[in-house]
């Protein structure tokens, strides 16, 4: 994998990721493929909303339909006919949110599947073994994740888990196309975020992450987080900032110099109705688009922008069509990966602070 | 409207239908798109398998979002952006299948809704209302369908009624780019049929289509219908054989001179994990195709199978992922339109007993 820094605008980066599959363009929104498809989507709308990564759930993909499967099929890549670069997350994220009655131990966590209720460990060598057989492109170590607020002396103990596990994650031999990021953790508290990145700074992961924010502390605090510890990252390694977020917390966070993001909100936000444009959140479900016959976001190049109205999508929302999903889900995505190349293209010309003002003040300017 | 039969193969007949909006290849297979859209599709995508008419349903876009606000928008083809044609039923079917507690008067029906019981009234003069307002190409006349088996005195009786709304209908007057087909009622019964065609080719609809099949009779006693009496119906009119069907009861009904069709099967059983295939019906949930690296159909040339596997498809279906039924759905649609297309060329070379012979018995191989 090489990383480079093409550009900066104030604490803001423009770089290329480039991976086996794919040249990557940072600041990168990558959309999340959790059981093998973006959901709505096909391989070919990724390829045609311009996506260079997707991410895939390690969790998932593990239960159903099996990692060995994956494997035997050519890998995450060939079964779902994606050419592109693929990041998988570590699957540890999920056992704590999603399955029942998990119970962690200093090797890993056993826990239920939510499907069916079996029992299953996952560990950092369980972790590096599903990646491998997924053969991503980027791979995450295995860590805990302590929901906020957390106390000091729980933090500590957890991260001294993460740093052990990542220690065996790193250990781990991976395919030769696979890079490995380590995820920092310590929640709010500086002083352990910066401990936490020297420990992993000396494993010499091949891109950092920011692990353990957007679970319950307020937008302010990690806004803060984020401003306070960012820039004290290596410079010469991507920077990934877990499961974020909103339009304006990329763009905050841009603003720190984070690279990388991931976050169902576009995906998830569309199947309930409500689509994203320059002048913030759109709820489709209200009245007055009955009649409406404006695209969706006038300013929006898409090619549901250029086709369809606002009551037409409202129509098929009311009487649950999944192709209002559909629609909304591509508009939405091609929204924050439009998002992405004009925060890009700013932070070449050395114009993103004008770019965050200008953005930051249409997103909020409440028109809808 | 326009229609030329341009050759015939024993009775079957391949010909153009051209409405304002598009030139229709005949024989025809018409999706269905219920409430404004093709379940699962897009416009673009119903464009990129070459539909030229679809079909959309009175009853429900009565119901919501209203016609009397999709003519406010600019009509059926403005408001879902279909350019090509379009086949509005007359909401017959549905009131009569879907709605509760309906109540036939002389002048048409009392229905109350299937989604929040309020009480409607459908008659011929509302069906051509509301179809004028919706703007379709090809208007249907508001007809009464009886449930199969049916005593002959009940059956006369419904005749006259059919008839009698028929009348009413063709004295509609409609949008000048519209066409109206009357129905020929009748069920297995020759005598009546023939009676029901001559009165309806006294109105001289621009079309006629057979009513009142697939409702209960069996397949063998549709079959010997349609042999005894499709080519009595005029020569130089468009045949339409309305709600059939199954890939197999399309290619005997073009072998007697049907010259249009529409069917929810596709569409219907790709949500349900059945595709169609030159070697008959699939269903992908069998636990065979689990690691299953063919395309669903290995003679299909359409995109979802030069691209994806059994095996992938199988697994979006299991773990309820829309995308699953999109890909299911654009084969199977793909499917029916190449069905047709390759009638149709039969036709032309004066070929269509071989091809009759050789998809029959292909279709019926029982690979699956």
């Amino acid at each position: 994998m090489k990383f480079n820094v093409e550009a900066t605008s104030g604490k803001a980066r423009a770089g290329t990721l480039e991976t086996t599959h794919s040249k990557i363009e940072t600041p990168v929104f990558m959309p999340v493929g959790t059981r093998a498809a973006v959901k709505m989507m096909t391989s070919e709308d990724m390829e045609e909303l311009g996506a260079e990564i997707i991410l895939g759930n390690t969790y998932h993909l593990y239960l159903r339909p099996g990692s060995d499967l994956i494997e035997d099929l050519g890998g995450l890549h060939e079964f779902m006919s994606w050419k592109k670069s693929i990041l998988t997350d570590s699957g540890g994220f999920q056992v704590y949110s999603l399955s029942g009655l998990n119970k962690v131990t200093d090797d890993g966590v056993w826990f239920q599947s939510h499907i069916d209720g079996s029992k299953h460990f996952i560990g950092p060598n369980e972790s590096m073994k599903i990646q491998k057989e997924l053969g991503s492109d980027i791979v995450m170590c295995f860590d805990e994740c302590p929901a906020l607020p957390c106390t000091k002396e729980k933090m500590i103990a957890s991260l001294d888990k993460t740093h052990r596990w990542a220690k065996i994650c790193r250990e781990y031999e991976l395919q030769s196309h696979q890079n490995l990021f380590g995820i920092v953790q310590g929640g709010l508290d500086l002083e352990l975020r910066k401990f936490s990145l020297e420990t992993l700074n000396e494993m010499n992961f091949e891109g950092l992450a920011i692990g353990g924010l957007s679970v319950g502390e307020k937008n302010e605090e990690m806004r803060q987080l984020l401003e306070d510890f960012v820039f004290q990252m290596p410079e010469e390694k991507p920077r990934y900032l877990m499961g974020v977020g909103k339009p304006l917390d990329i763009l905050n966070a841009v603003k720190e110099g984070v690279d990388m993001f991931d976050c169902v909100l576009p995906t998830r936000n569309a199947r309930n109705g409500q689509m994203l444009t320059s002048k913030g959140p759109m709820n489709i479900k209200n009245e007055r688009y009955q009649r409406d016959q404006n695209p969706p976001d006038v300013n929006c190049s898409c090619k549901v922008c250029q086709r369809y109205t606002r009551a037409y999508i409202r129509h098929l929302h009311k009487v649950n069509e999944f192709t209002a999903g559909r629609l909304m889900t591509f508009h939405n995505l091609h929204f924050y990966l439009q998002m992405m190349r004009d925060i890009r293209v700013a932070i070449k010309e050395n114009k993103f602070d004008d770019f965050y003002q200008r953005f930051y003040k249409e997103f909020n300017s409440n028109e809808f």
